[in-house]
């Protein structure tokens, strides 16, 4: 299949942030090309972004259902492959559903739906089209988080005991949402984000990072959340003790008022015989701190790193890859097993390396556990789907 | 009042890690000279530790009382002027009691006694002796760490929202109770620390370094504590969450199988307008970070710091100093203010910048209603003394 | 002109480092598309590179000649607008030359040329053919090192007194050339590289750090060489006093052989108020240092930096972007000023702030100036263009 | 010998910085105590300083002959065993060598001398006497300075070919020679100073420090230096292009005007197999980097360190020790060696690690070459003694 894989977007117009996010990281790597877009759900506002993307006018499309149904009617040679919907979550479900009935694999931004019943639904819908899904938790494409994961899963660190888990930002410390600012305006929008703002936002992130280096899967929390702003709808601030399968407990906090904070997502890892760190402010690092041997920086490209680690670096050690290399991370394991699925080959483990419906179903019982423990008296709210 | 104060010390002999600290840091600044002392139970061993101090023999004694009743006896141009007591947690209330009701002051090493209800008497015996009483909370003995308190004070980072404070160790990861190290043997032994392990032996020390920051108490507290090492008798490891007074709210966790760590106590502080960070590891730095501007790096010895930071720092900046001049800071202080007391003179506020009964008499109200909150399936325990 | 501008690519095979940086680079903001390519001296060589980047056939040349020559005779709506350069650095002046002769811009990786008389010639090739000429000093286009620039031509700083930059490397440690590795078989050639290994590598990139961020220009030089692996035929090591216009002075060094670096450059300026330091290691960071108050971290994507800055971030804070995103802050400079050209628009300055021929001179001159000074008993050699 | 060794300090009254320094380090491990003083060359000052320093009236004396023949004719169990000498550099032999003559050893402050000639010439008289001496280099008083120099000496980083040195500090960016303040105006000042200021001061630490670490001794050398702000009378500021035996090369820059700067030492050292790096501002850490492996972080305290770091460590390791620690290592390692010489004992070889006459005579070489070099057109200078 000598060509690029096609794509199109729905949602991710001029203003939004995470749109022009998600185009870079999928054409990063050479592998996938933008063909058409319903860039919003304002017809002319997606013809304005279609043109500044230099897209053909007759593929930018006035709505997503527009061009689900004339990409399909597209000859093969011509149409689209997959979408990539970066649409606020309340228009997360719909899109992906008809998408992948009409025969188009699916890139979603997280948290997967606007309810968890959604989420179990679309996987659903993803077992009986067979789909490829991908869902863009970006923080777990890092190289040296996908490293972490492995250190924990070689035993190097023997039985894990603790994990801890923090996502502060900074940026809805005043009331921005009353200042015309659209991502604080639908962020903190409950007809648009959800039950729980800075916990569907962000600490979903967090929750994924945890199960996703520590290999565990919760199993209770305590959650106390908070609006502190006043006047705001939903929590921008809320901290969860957790347990897990096979004993480990820990803490997860996440915060949007974390005063000059930026996006400082960090986990940390402890076991029988050592633990780990990883800081997205220093991203190419991986820190393993042992009992009785000196502390080791693993670095970003180097050669003794695992295949699934090697495999999310371009460059060799020294040329710092950042957020926009980890989320066309996502992408290109997404494209290669695209492209493996079309031609009928086998994929290599490292590529399946990315985070599909099983994360997003979690993620969204996480919003809802969360909502519910901190309506609770009780200490521990068992985490159920 | 031209004389060195005088000290005696109660435990701390050979093998004991805090003793030698306290002599160090008590000696360090040139107010001070050990004079006596019964540094351990055992009257030969006490010799011995006298001995390898350089004490005459008539100043060892084979026990405290002995040691209290004979330089009680002493004439007034000899005899200590107060004791430091460095032995385990179930013999700090009886020494110090007796110390003052014989005239003489104390400096006490935390926690404060076995139970809240000595800590309670002793902080009587205090006020019926009008003893000066010190504490040695070592963290806020630290230049950056009084600087953080002026910071949150002087109303820099706007109302406070929240506070993190993390104190993990890995010294206790594996069961080195039983390999006869002594450390190890009476700070996990109900007997001679009381009812909890890590959280009262670091827990503490977190817990005392968010009130002290934020200036806020502490109203209910959400603990979970954990043994993670097999047959260990108490907690070593647990985190809590915390409201506090005027709306502050916050998370502590505390660990000694946190492995591959060495003493990494961390403070984070949220506020309207910014933050702060203090981390035991960059000692010497105070991170300030602001909604709209660049972060700071606040330095010891700096010239704009406040006077209760540089009355701590005995070197130009650039020179960094570590624990033992923040213990020393501990002893400077209560020094300056005997010696004032002493000579009938006003102390400025800052020589009183030291930990008391009152942080003494909290600090063990934390141990047992951490141990409450533990036992309860309630989520919210509120925190009474 | 509502399209992508064209790329044609000469050299960057399948094995090339820097032609897949190059790529990456060129596309990451959606104003670039590769249309084209003689990617190897080889023609199978560069077809299969061809088809591995989905290029239809007829647009994979056999060789540079015959790309330009083709492409020249493609209608206006299909040929290329520009070459990129990258071959090792005796294919530079060549495919350069012709390339502008027959109405192409060009971005060319670094060091220009081959020697410095074919560096003075190319900027008679550009001026003569008014081409839009880019040269890939990649390390300028981090954004926080533009920000370097325009906090020391603010004045900020003071009178600028001193200037450290360097950049060791630890790759070249052993004698990698003997090894079939391509990329140290050609850098360390003599007949690919030039007269100086080392210091024309990345001694350049030093070096034009050093007065791209100053804004002075060096006047002398004192330069010391080595060829520490045996049988290395030209400089892995070296180490350079300088000093500048307006009086600043300096030091410079750079190294193949710092065993366990990776890509450490850094660059360090004095002022009489005040400091900065930059680090690749740490790149979305500028740290302000002052006299009297405390240091200020700036973070790249912040609202408080320079247009130059901020026009160099496709995040918001605390995203980490890094070295693809710094070159691609080159091509995204270079497009938009060949856009406007093309279209007839002037170009706003931050636009024009990539490097360009004179840049690519005063390289050259610096390799023949340190080979010169390294031959010289005299202290100082004058630095001659 | 159950007591303390006695010092008698020289120099070092109230306002004296180093003063107060060598007395905290001196007596910070109880095995040394201050008995007596001549802390001026003004009689009444001395006499205050010794007041504030609670010594008795008949041991604080006008000046240091006096001293030493009063301390000389008291029975041997009152009188001082050492003499510590902190005053500038013009009054440093006088009094070392009259000190020794009368059957004294001497702790001396760097540099050694005033000139050359007159360092080697104490080296004969502590031939003579046979008296201990130790010149206060603080930075190899590190314990991870001390590994530094034992990971060399194992040969793990392979032969080594690197060495780079720098000391910056910002506190001479201005005139403050001209402000009445005092640490100022001695070290700008050739009569008290020498030949040098900047390079007398801190380059000597830093020379030091390269051939501690290396083990390796200056064979050339090519030097530069300033007086970059106006009206100064010695150099503030300079760089030295350095040769080693050995086939070693390396850099070393030393800046008083180096603005926003506080002490920021930092060794850095590459062999053929690995490098490591040490800064005073993360003092307790040392960083070995690796070819093939990742970088390790030792850290003082630790167990896996050698007998000479672990000497030079009084806590655990987490509990930062800093720059008085790695003085008082040095008075250390003095004490415990001057105690086994007066009890006839053996010195093992950790507590022999501290700086004496031959560095001081090497540092007194080093500034005289320096001038030479910086005087000099020709790029190399040999550095003889």
């Amino acid at each position: 299949m000598s060509r690029k894989l096609r794509m199109g977007m729905i949602g991710g117009g001029k203003d939004a942030f995470i749109g022009a996010v998600h185009r870079i990281a999928a054409t990063m790597d050479g592998e996938i090309e933008l063909v058409c877009g319903a860039f919003s759900s304002n017809a002319e506002k997606s013809k304005i972004s279609g043109a500044a993307l230099y897209l053909p006018e007759d593929r930018v499309y006035g709505d997503y259902r527009e061009m689900i149904e004339k990409e399909k009617a597209l000859p093969a040679d011509r149409r689209m492959d997959f979408v990539a919907i970066v649409t606020p979550n309340h228009m997360h479900f719909g899109p992906a559903k008809l998408a992948m009935e009409n025969g188009f694999h699916v890139v979603l931004d997280k948290p997967a739906t606007f309810t968890l019943d959604e989420a179990k639904e679309l996987k659903k819908v993803i077992e009986q089209t067979g789909a490829i899904f991908c869902l863009t938790h970006t923080y777990t494409g890092y190289p040296m988080v996908k490293e972490a994961r492995q250190v924990v899963a070689s035993g190097r660190l023997g039985k894990i005991r603790k994990v801890y888990v923090q996502y502060p930002q900074g940026w809805l410390s005043t009331y921005r949402e009353g200042t015309h600012y659209k991502q604080a305006e639908w962020r903190t929008d409950p007809a648009r984000s959800g039950i729980s703002g800075c916990m569907g936002d962000i600490g979903t992130h967090a929750f994924n990072m945890a199960e996703y280096v520590t290999g565990e899967k919760m199993t209770h929390l305590c959650a106390e959340l908070n609006i502190v702003v006043p006047n705001r709808l939903l929590d921008d601030d809320g901290m969860v003790m957790m347990k897990f399968t096979n004993g480990v407990t820990g803490l997860l906090y996440a915060s949007q008022v974390a005063a000059g904070e930026e996006n400082n997502v960090r986990v940390t890892v402890y076991g029988e015989k050592g633990g780990l760190e990883w800081r997205q402010e220093d991203a190419n690092s991986l820190v393993l701190k042992w009992l009785d041997q000196p502390a080791q920086i693993l670095r970003a490209g180097a050669d003794y790193l695992s295949t699934f680690a090697k495999a999310g670096t371009r460059t060799p050690p020294g040329h710092p890859e950042g957020y926009l290399e980890a989320f066309a991370n996502l992408y290109m394991n997404f494209a290669h097993t695209l492209r493996a699925k079309l031609e009928g080959k086998k994929v290599p483990e490292e590529w399946l390396d990315f985070p599909g419906i099983d994360e997003g179903i979690r993620g969204m019982a996480f919003i809802e556990q969360v909502m519910a423990s901190n309506a609770s008296a009780q200490k521990w709210t068992p985490f159920e789907i």
